[in-house]
Formats: C-alpha cells, sequence, structure tokens
C-alpha cells in the first residue's frame, strides 16, 4: 500500500512537471508573437523584454512571491505576510501520514506556479510595443512579478478574501491574463500612442507586422502551452475522477481555441470580406483565455461556444480600443483583458457553485489593484528613469537605441 | 487493488494526453513546413489555411467525425451510423469492474483521435499551394474531417471490415498519410499546376520556397510530435509489456526518420553532387510516414532500413511527379502518398501476423474511396464557388488576394 | 503488489522517454539558435548539418556508440569492448525477480542516451559554421557520435575510471558540453577564423547574425529542452523520494537559467551600456551548462547563483576568445566547454560527495582525449578532403558552394 501511495504521489508530481513545462513554453509562444506582429526595427527589444521578463519573474518569485502568494501561516485573508522559500520538501513519512492531503512535491508546485508569473508579464510586453524604454519595462517586471501579481493571486488561490467569498478562476483567467492585461493598460494610458498610428482627424493606420510566420508559430506554442495550463491546474491526476477531469479540461481547452478561431475568422469575413489573419490568432487566443475561468464543467460543445464568443469578442474589441485611440500592438488588452472578463462570467454558464456576485467582486478587485497599483508605479517610473523613448529614437527603433543591433540586418535594406 | 487500478488508469490517461498534445503539435509543423516551402506572396494564406483547417477539424470531428469513426453501435461493418459526442466519461464503478477492459479516459481517447484527424488534413494543405481558393480548401476540411477521414477510420480502427480482413496499420500510414494525400492528389489533378512551375517544352521550373529555417524548424517539430503519434497509439503503457512497447515504438519512429534522412541525403549527392534540404528534410518525413504502420514488431535496425527504403523513394517519387507535370509545392503526395503506401507493404518485413493480400486490399480501398469523395466534392467546388485563383491573383499572390495582407511587408520590397 | 511494480515501471519509462522527447527537441534549437547567428548565405548549409548530424548520431549510437558506452561486460575500466545494440528489452519476469533494480526499458534508456549524444555534436557545428565543407563535417559527426564521445561516456557513466576516482557529473557539464567545446575548438584551431573577422592591426569586426528571433527560438527551446536533459538524468521518478529530487532538478535547472540570463545582461550593461540580446542568450546557456553538473543538492537560490556566475564568465570568456582571434560565431566555447569546467568545479559548492582532485582528473581527462582524438581526425580530413571552403566559396557562401540553394531567395536581394 506504501508503495501505491509513492507511486502516485510521483506521477502527480509528475504530471505537475510536465504541465509546468508546457506552460514555461508559452513564454516562447509570446515572445514570438510579439516578434511577428511588431515592426523589424523593434524587434531584438521585444525579444530582449521577453528573454528577460521570464528571468526577472522566476528570480522575483523565488524570493518573495511564491511565499507571498502561498503563506505559510497567513497574517489575515487579506495581507499574506513576507516569506522565503528556501527549498525544502515533503518527507516520506509526511507523506504517508497524510491521508492523502499531501500528494505532491513542494519543489514541483513551485516550478508550476512561478512560469504563470511569467505569463501574466508576458501580457504586458506586448501592449506597451514599439515604444517603452526597456529599462522602465524591467523594473515594472520586478515589481509586478515579486508583488503586484503574487498579492492578488494570494486572494484567490492563495486562500486570501476573494477565495472565501466564492470567486471562481479555475486557471487564471482573472489572477493571470486580466491581472496582466490590466497592469499593460495603466501603462499604455500613461504611455500614449505609437507617433503615425493615429491621425490628427481620428483615422486609424494599420501598422503591420514585420514577420508573421513567427506570430502563427507564437500563437501555436501558445495554444500547446495552454494544455499545461489548463490541465496542470487541475492539480491532480492519479484517480480516476481526477484523471478525467484534467482529460475534459484539456479537450475543452482545445474546443474553445477552436471556436475562438472560428468565429473570429468569420466575424471578420462578414465584416470585411476578407480573412485577417491576426485577428483569427488572436481569435484561438481569445477562446483559451475565455475558458480559462471554467474548463473542467462546461461539455465539451458549451466549451467550444464560450471560446466562440470570445472569438467574436476580441474583433469588436480590438477595433473598440483603436476608436478611443488606446494603442495595443498585439490586441493583448482584448485578448487578455476583455475576454478575460468573459470567461469570468462565463464561469456562471456551467458551474453551479457559480455567484454573479461573486464572479463581479472578483473582476472588479482584481481590477482596482493591479490598475492602481501598476499606474502609480509606472508613474513613478515615467517621473524618474521616464518610460518612453525619445521621438528620434521610436524613429530609429528601440533595437538602434536600446540594443544597438538589429534584428534582421540582411533583410531590411540596413538603411532602418 | 482498487487504488493500484487507479492509479494505473491515470497514467494511461496521462499518457494519451501527453501524446496527442505531441501530435497537436504537429499542426505547428506542417503550418512552417509549408510557410517555409511556400514563396513570400502566398505565405499568410497558407498560414491561415492551417491555423483554420485544425479548428475545424476540431469542431467537425467533435460534431459527427468521432462517432462515426468510433460508434457506439455500429449498423454494419461499412457503414457506423451516426452518433455525438457528448461528453461523458467512465465512472469509477465501470473502471474497477471491467477487469482492466476500461483503462483511459473516453476524453483522453478523443483528444488523441482529434488531433490526427488534423493531420491529415494538414497534408492536403501542402499539396495544394499557391493556386487554390482559400474557401474552397476550408469547405473541403469541412467534408474531409467531419466525413471522408472518419468513414475508412471506422473501417479500419473502429471495427470496421478492414480490420476484420486483417489489414495492419499501427498508427495510420494509410488511414492518415495516405489518406490525406489521396483527399490532396484528387485536389491537384482538377486544380492544375502552377502558372510558370511547367514550360511548353517539358522543362520543369523549380519554384524554390522563401524561407528554409521555419521548413527545417516545421520538420522538428513533425519529427518530435511523431513520438506521440506512433508512441500514443500503443494506446496503453501501464504495465511491464506496454511500456516495453511504447519505448520500441519511439525508439523505431527517431531511428527511421535518422534513416530517411540520410537516405535521402545520400541519395541526392550522389544523383546531383550536391545536397538539396528540402530533400533531406523531405527524406526525414519520409522515415516517419514508412514506419508508421508498424513502428513496434521490426528490430531498430530493421527500422532504420524501412526509414532509408522511404527516403530512397521519396527522391525519386518527387521527380516522377514533376515529370507527370503533377505539381505539389512541398512534396506532399511522395512523402505521405507514395512512402505510405511503402510503410503499409513494409509491415509484411517485421510482422508475423500481416498478410500481403489484405494490405493490398486495404490500400486498394482507402485510396479509392478517398479519391472518389474527394475527386466529388472538388469538383462540386469547382462547379461553383470554384476552387482556383484568377490568373491576377496568382500573381499578386494569394496573401493580398484573399487576406489583405504581406507575411514580410519589409523584407520583400513592398511590390510583392 | 505484482501489479505496483508493472505501474511503477511503466512510469519510470514512461518519465523517460517524455524526458529523452525534449531533449530530441534540443536538435531544434541548436539549429534554430545557430541559424538565426550565421549570415543568410551560411543558412541553409547550417541547417543541413544539424539535421544530418542528428541523423548521423542515431544511426552511429545505434551501430556502436550505445555499447561502447554502456557494455554489457565491460573488458576494463578504459577500453569497455565492442558490442551491438539488438533491441531486446526485460521481461515481465526480470523486473519482478529484480527487487526493483529493473526498473525501466532498454529501449527507454536508449532513446534518452541517443539524443545526448546528437546534443554533444551540436555543439561543434555552431563553432566551425560559416567556413567549413559540409562533408568533412559529417564525416566527423560519424567518429564522433559512434567513437570519441562514447569512449569518454564510459569512463564516467557507463561505470569506468573516472566514475571509481569520484568524479562527478551528474547531467554532462563535462561528458556533453566540454566533450562538444573540446571537439570543436580541435577542428576551430585548424580551420581558421572567417575571412574579415580579424583585421591585420588586431581589429575585431563584429559579423551579425541575420535572423535574431530565430536565436530566441532557439535559445527558449533548449531552456525547454534542459528540463529533460537534468531532469531525466535523474533516472527514476516512481518514488517520493525520486519525485521530489527530480522536481528539484528542474527547479534548479530553471533558476540557473535565469541567472545566467539577467547576470549577463546586467554585465553587458555595466560594460557597454547597451543590452545585447545575443549576450543574454548565451548568458541564459551558460546558467544552464554550469547548473548541468549538479542540479541536484545546491537550493534553488544557490542554483541560480551557479548560473548567474556562469553567466557573468561566458561575456568575458567570448571577449577573451575573440582577443585570441579564436573565431567562434555563435560562441558554444565559452557557453558549453569554458561554462562546462565551472560547472564541473561548481559541484563542490554544494555536493559533499564531490573532491576538487576528482573533478579536476575528469576535466583534464575529458579535455585531453577529445581534444587529441578530435585534433588527429580533424587533422585527416584537413590532408584528405580538406575542411575548408575556397575563398570563393566562402565569399558567395555555403549554401551556394555545398547546397545549391538560397535560404531567403526573396529576402536578401538575389545577389548574394
Amino acid at each position: 500500500m506504501e508503495k501505491v501511495i509513492e507511486v502516485s504521489y510521483a506521477l502527480d508530481t509528475f504530471y505537475f512537471l510536465v504541465m509546468g513545462a508546457l506552460v514555461m513554453w508559452m513564454a516562447a509562444g509570446f515572445a514570438m508573437l510579439e516578434a511577428g506582429l511588431v515592426r523589424a526595427k523593434n524587434t531584438v527589444e521585444i525579444l530582449t523584454k521577453n528573454v528577460a521578463l521570464y528571468a526577472i519573474a522566476c528570480i522575483m518569485y523565488l524570493l518573495i512571491g511564491y511565499k507571498l502568494m502561498y503563506p505559510d501561516a497567513a497574517v489575515n485573508s487579506v495581507w499574506p505576510g513576507i516569506g522565503f522559500l528556501i527549498g525544502e520538501d515533503h518527507t516520506l513519512d509526511e507523506v504517508l501520514k497524510s491521508n492523502g492531503e499531501v500528494y505532491y512535491s513542494v519543489m514541483a508546485d513551485f516550478f508550476f506556479q512561478v512560469v504563470f508569473v511569467a505569463t501574466a508579464m508576458s501580457i504586458v510586453s506586448g501592449a506597451v510595443a514599439e515604444r517603452m524604454k526597456l529599462g522602465a519595462f524591467l523594473l515594472f517586471a520586478v515589481v509586478m512579478t515579486g508583488f503586484i501579481y503574487p498579492l492578488q493571486g494570494y486572494w484567490k488561490w492563495g486562500g486570501g478574501f476573494l477565495d472565501e467569498l466564492g470567486f471562481l478562476d479555475f486557471a487564471g483567467s482573472g489572477v493571470v491574463h486580466l491581472c496582466g492585461a490590466t497592469a499593460a493598460l495603466a501603462g499604455v494610458l500613461l504611455l500614449g500612442p505609437r507617433r503615425g498610428k493615429y491621425g490628427p482627424e481620428g483615422e486609424i493606420h494599420p501598422i503591420p507586422g514585420c514577420n508573421l510566420p513567427l506570430a502563427a508559430l507564437g500563437t501555436f506554442i501558445l495554444w500547446l502551452g495552454w494544455f499545461g495550463f489548463n490541465g496542470g491546474s487541475e492539480l491532480k491526476v492519479s484517480n480516476v475522477e481526477e484523471a478525467n477531469a484534467v482529460a475534459r479540461v484539456i479537450v475543452n481547452t482545445n474546443m474553445a481555441a477552436a471556436g475562438g478561431a472560428v468565429a473570429a475568422l468569420l466575424t471578420d469575413r462578414l465584416l470585411f470580406g476578407k480573412v485577417d489573419l491576426t485577428m483569427m490568432l488572436n481569435g484561438a487566443l481569445a477562446g483559451l483565455v475565455a475558458i480559462t475561468a471554467e474548463p473542467l464543467t462546461p461539455a465539451p460543445l458549451l466549451a467550444t461556444i464560450v471560446g466562440a464568443v470570445g472569438g467574436v469578442i476580441v474583433v469588436f474589441s480590438i477595433m473598440g480600443f483603436d476608436k478611443l485611440r488606446i494603442d495595443d500592438p498585439v490586441g493583448a488588452l482584448s485578448v487578455h483583458g476583455v475576454v478575460g472578463i468573459w470567461g469570468l462570467l462565463a464561469v456562471c454558464l456551467s458551474n453551479p457553485d457559480a455567484k454573479l456576485s461573486a464572479q463581479l467582486i472578483g473582476i472588479v478587485t482584481i481590477f482596482a489593484w493591479v490598475f492602481a497599483a501598476s499606474f502609480i508605479f509606472w508613474y513613478v517610473l515615467k517621473l524618474t528613469v521616464g518610460i518612453r523613448l525619445s521621438p528620434e529614437d521610436e524613429y530609429n527603433g528601440a533595437d538602434y537605441a536600446e540594443c544597438g543591433m538589429e534584428a534582421y540586418p540582411e533583410f531590411t535594406g540596413s538603411g532602418r
């Protein structure tokens, strides 16, 4: 019997590690998506941001964030207290005596959680692309991954007050995606649009991405990684019920993405007569974000519909932000923010435990906290190191100004 | 003891999900391979096709295909009947009472199967590249993934008449690869070659792909994904015999790809004195297709040889299709069709249960059904919406005509 | 109880296969990294090398290398003897009677080991890029993967004299990375620098890579694949202690990469005022190489520091090789060689069983054997087929000379 408990512990730990590796892979997905959707002259900088933010997220979450989000002994349901992850793990004795309560490694849990932080921060980098200073972005990443994200994470997943209220968010439509998009929104509002994006008479000028295969690759990577993101959030696989649940979560995740892609494609075709690849990619991602708050309870067909609604919303949302002259080069505010809210509300469609009031309180709380904290910190950065590239640097490209190198020196005719 | 059965069920389910995720990743592989091998002006369109066909395959297979291929109660061994997947799964009770017969989640099975459908359809998209209308392709995808593929899939894997006959096809050299290539062939014959591919005096003009690193990346992705494709087709991993079998399948899959790559490289070097990267990539893929019908029974050295023969065949087959003026921009007819047939025949080299007659009947049946059904539907599309771009649209590129955007606006000098 | 042993065997085998698949994926990572860092005119050739070397490594290791490295009955602790892998596996009976000694499939072990060989060989291809003949490289790959690598692998992992001495190298900072870098160094010294890299007065001319998103993608792939490289090297996951160990190894691997990336970024910023993306990528890889010799015993914070030191070392090492006019287009000598040595020494920081003397003997032995054997074989190649492209071929690019095709025919203005 002890041997069975050990194998079961090993299976759950291994499952967690595999799912975590898939989520880590999403960092590459965001990097490729964003590198594909910006102009060549800002490509090195956005790659640098994506690698660096992942590294910073890991270090900050190790030093501060993890124990802030999952405290050993919380002070209260709003403020968890401060701690530090040393690296000890469960002993065999603990596992055997726990009666099934202790069923996977602490280190595996840390690994799974740390890649989520990086995901939230990746969302920010796309929205502020092509005009923000690299240094300001990286300083923001330190505060976001060490403090802003973990604190609201504690409120829900660490057992804080949102959890006590009955707010439901399975894998993070709110805790991860709305959080990331809200932090991005605060930055975007302080930063302003890219030069030339909006004309004086209200014209909206498209600024096409320079490498669409990379954007498609990034979307496929994210789609794959999301199987880990949602599938791992079941937290356990080692019995019949849990194994079925993980399988269902993964099926629903896949179906929602499919629904989102097809819905965005059809919406786009009906509105404009052509098929916009980037819109379809955002539709797939919107489907994924939409199902993230509740990928377990819907039947696969309902999951497809939840994703499809996300795919329709994202088309109109992207147009809406442009009307408001809020410039978001990759559509991150729409995909992760607006559709994240849809996902949190859609929990009520299939989960009998969901309460609309609790969902709304969760949405408002996450938005208010992340927006306020981010806005303040972006503002401090604006007053001190500055957040926006000079007009000349923006014209020449962030790569020249910040990195001193070109992404494609032989393709773009050197003159940048 | 019950706990062991549960852990075993969980392990098999988890294995299935991981293998399925690898197969899903093949969708990205096909997208990158094809995007690398077409010209820049047709890149957005082929990316759009690849993302959209995956999404369509998931939805059609959920709605119709899965229950067509794996009916709860088949009408007869040729016609399965119609059904719909609701999303229920095995209960603990069912599992415990089944005496090991019920050993993994239905949802995991659906996930694994649905990514196979997408693979079959991905094969089509490369062969018809650079000249087909996007809308016609997507309509064909609906019928292929909802009906044409699942019906022949039922004949073999659903327990239909090909299975009863003793036709052997472990992971789908026939059911997936030959099927996809045959549907493509029907389309290609109705579509005709790209303008400028064949000269009036029988000249063959090479049309080089625009981005070979993407083609190499796509091949590596497919190579990796194939470990799931073949490795998952063992369907079970949870005891010593099955675990050994899965390991052997994965080793043989890897060796066959290696054999195919080296054989194509040497063949090419001997024939032409240079090393053609795209030929070597096709050699690796040919090795993978060749071993797919029987990756379990050969020793690793024989698997290498089966793959190597596939790698030689593919070089001559690609030249042969060009001689016949059948234009296949990525070599999909050769890799998946001709080598798929080789793979089905090669089963007889190592599997004592194989009967050459049954293999031949299987090949003819799959080819005849898929070709006839596809040809009819392509023909209907030709008469109604049209399947071929206008000469002007083909000259300007599918991206401009169908998608209204460029894949690499800064690299190709705008003039397209 | 027998059923538990079977499930446990299946879990360990499956874990090994998943980890092996991640390591195989590193082949794609090296291919993308190197394709991104060379010039457009040498891209097809480097892709060809990367695909071909992987295929050759698989075949040579099957035929000779595996049994050389892991002999059934070694002749002595320096010379293992010759053998061949037929493909038989453990029987159920063997497993049950082994009292836990036989706990995973031989085929899975072969799969995991074979992808390591390919990694070692991949390291070579970057360092000799842009000037070596393709044929000479592939011939070297045959000898390296069939003989040079497996023999020193036997000395440590096969139970040879380095293992008996107490030399510690968990996943191969020495056996894989230092080995690969040393073979590369021998080739680079015989080959000389690329034309135009070093001026007559000691100037060092940067030769920028043509496609930095590919380089970033390659780094993300390697980062992901390394979870398999180190995580799989624990060799077992199926009980509480081993599951915890695997989790800790993966966490430490991730933290070391993060530490290396941030340290290289800061070092670069302090030295030059700008942020060099390629240096940060090399910093992340350096962190990974540094932790590979001992990813289990350090606490996560120490792992971060070990990686960070690697990230600092790599910056100075790359500058140092340039001072010595030793031309290494991708920094492989520094990342895998110099930092590999650091990793082997850093074992002493956390593992109480480590002896500095044994580590030094291991470093010297690996370096001496690999350098001597490689130098001799490179020299034989130089005298026979030649290893260096003619000046004209080097000027026109290896793609034109060796492959007869261009990687990006539409982007670089055809004139090459």
